[in-house]
């Protein structure tokens, strides 16, 4: 099994994998790169290129085989243990996205909601009751925390982000409209939403 | 001024029409490719390609026009007119993405909110108040929708957006974990939050 896989292929990894835990809840055992192709709207020889990074020789008539291939991208894409969250910033976009992940199959676990809103102390989302954000490093002592959300507004974003990688978080799923400036060890994947809306603008000026 | 952007450079061109803007707020009015480059954390001359894209040539030694640069790409990115927005699905993550639709600075302005749900018919988010799926059919007949927001559960995306094209819509923005089948003429933005955790997921364990 190879790990070092581009980055290229990883973008399109989590649909993969999403596809073949749908063919398995339908019961699908087996699935030729050809039929797999058509569901994905990917070329056939694309799958096979990207699905043997993974160990997924399909056989010749015979196609492959769902699970091994699922289990094989889960281990992969790191699912197969419980990543604890913690999420900063309670508004309606925090409070969407703390439901979000306590709802999603993932194995992802929210274990904290942290806001600076005195008024929101105590208030409960998802049965997490919500702590102030200074209470982290009292947190932190007795829970692991695995990737820190950030539904911040941009101001905030930065300086919580530093508290934060002060405080041993080395993993941020950020929505706040900024680029973190972080230390090369500390993993982001940011989720733009103005970006995307811009990019479909784009696309729709351009069609 | 070219109108063939590359994906590639449209992909980028948020960032910079982001970064610009701040520099707008900041009273910024000139800056140079490698003052950009050291905000951006983006190569200069990377800056200087992309830009060229949207006739922003910097002179020497004097940099570029912030504020013709940030129009420029907002005449590109189909900002100087105002889209109208549905959005359907009013759970958690429906009504978050509505208020953020409503306040954002851009030019997207919510115009009507969508869901199946019985219950929720007439109750007000950002001052709209929402209506059934099957009341689209009227609504569309008094007022220009440019983009629907969907904000389903998966199951429900598909045959929500078959009407909502049958109807006239011609771009989605899209958070529902399924990937849209429509025709060519159709624009999709996607915004899969598993596929981002899970490459945070990914990206965690690799580092």
């Amino acid at each position: 099994m190879e790990h070092n896989i581009s980055q290229a292929v990883i973008r399109r990894v989590p649909r993969y994998y999403r596809y073949l835990g749908e063919l398995l809840e339908n019961g699908v055992e087996r699935i030729s790169s050809k039929e797999l192709s058509e569901r994905m709207q990917v070329t056939a020889s694309q799958i096979r290129q990207d699905l043997n990074n993974f160990g997924g020789f399909g056989q010749q008539g015979y196609g492959y085989n769902v699970q091994f291939l699922y289990d094989e991208i889960g281990k992969i894409l790191g699912l197969t243990k419980v990543h604890n969250v913690a999420l900063f910033g309670v508004g309606n976009l925090g409070a969407a996205i703390a439901n979000y992940v306590s709802f999603e199959k993932l194995p992802f676990r929210m274990v904290g909601l942290f806001d600076a809103d005195p008024e929101k102390k105590g208030k409960k989302i998802s049965g997490i009751e919500i702590q102030m954000v200074d209470e982290f490093e009292e947190f932190i002592r007795k829970h692991r925390v695995d990737i820190a959300v950030l539904t911040l507004p941009k101001d905030a974003a930065m300086p919580v982000a530093e508290y934060l990688v002060e405080h041993g978080v080395r993993a941020f799923w950020n929505f706040a409209h900024v680029d973190l400036v972080v230390p090369k060890d500390v993993v982001v994947e940011n989720v733009h939403l103005s970006d995307s809306l811009m990019q479909l603008s784009y696309n729709m000026t351009d069609s």
